[in-house]
């Protein structure tokens, strides 16, 4: 199955110009849900991996598929004030001004490896502050691996030092 | 393994006189994970069911690993404006004022069988939402599958109509 032709696209979608690119159709479908899940696992067989994080909201699906799979945890990533625990920080730039992201400041220990999980990597803003999240508690990002990559928005250029694995591209 | 030992309880957040269950501390471990997710699948072995629903957010991490291994699809049911097909809205009270929750209008077929699925059961409110939505697309609701209930809050009262099953219970 081409799991490129289970994402719906919604044009103008938040706003006029942007064709979004909606994942429930390939989650609502379970052999597709299924495929995308093995394909991923496949890319890291190979590799030591001690925990999963998952970026709110929909990183959060993928990535607790994953660590239930690999019988390790997953660990949240979320925006401000969501945490309960204390937390650490990383900021971000928007389009205007800038967002943050937090993570449990316990959830990630000195040289644990850990694998980023999110459902779409588009200019890589997230991405790269979860990172830095990781690093923070130092810990060692062993790859970051997303449903879809857009790839006319260039992430990879700016998060050159990771290892980056995409199942679906759109370069429009 | 006593899945309650590893509920970490956060004292005043997300305001004074608050006990917060955290659950981050319960994913973050593989074996309590896959302790968890087997439990909810040996509740509900004996029932046909064509899809799980995950509510926004934590319930996205139980309902995706529920889909996957009953190789199923998973629906999001989302804060407003968080979808971007076309949706429904079903309504439900705050302390103070109302919020709602939107599914995709083409997410559940009629007849279709669901189960579902959240992180913690307190007032019932959101599930509620949830079972109008999956009703008013003509679904049948299975069930309503919870890793933490909070006994005192009384959330049954309102539920009568659906089966409950809960993991772990808090009376206080």
């Amino acid at each position: 199955m081409d799991l490129i032709e289970k994402i719906r696209n919604v044009p103008d979608f938040p706003k006029p110009g942007i064709g979004f690119k909606d994942i429930t159709t390939l989650l609502a479908d379970g052999k597709a849900l299924r495929q995308a899940v093995q394909m991923m696992l496949n890319l890291y067989e190979n590799q030591k991996i001690d925990s999963i994080i998952g970026i709110e909201s929909r990183g959060f699906i993928f990535a607790g598929i994953l660590a239930y799979e690999l019988g390790i945890g997953m660990i949240p990533v979320r925006k401000p004030g969501k945490l309960p625990y204390k937390t650490i920080a990383a900021h971000y730039d928007l389009e205007y001004g800038t967002d943050s992201l937090e993570i449990h400041a316990d959830a990630v220990k000195r040289n644990d490896r850990v694998l980023i999980v999110d459902d779409l990597l588009a200019t890589g803003g997230t991405v790269e502050a979860t990172a830095s999240l990781v690093e923070q508690l130092g810990g060692i990002v062993v790859g970051c691996c997303f449903l879809i990559e857009l790839d006319f928005l260039n992430a990879r250029k700016r998060l050159t030092r990771y290892s980056i694995n995409s199942l679906i591209h759109f370069d429009v």
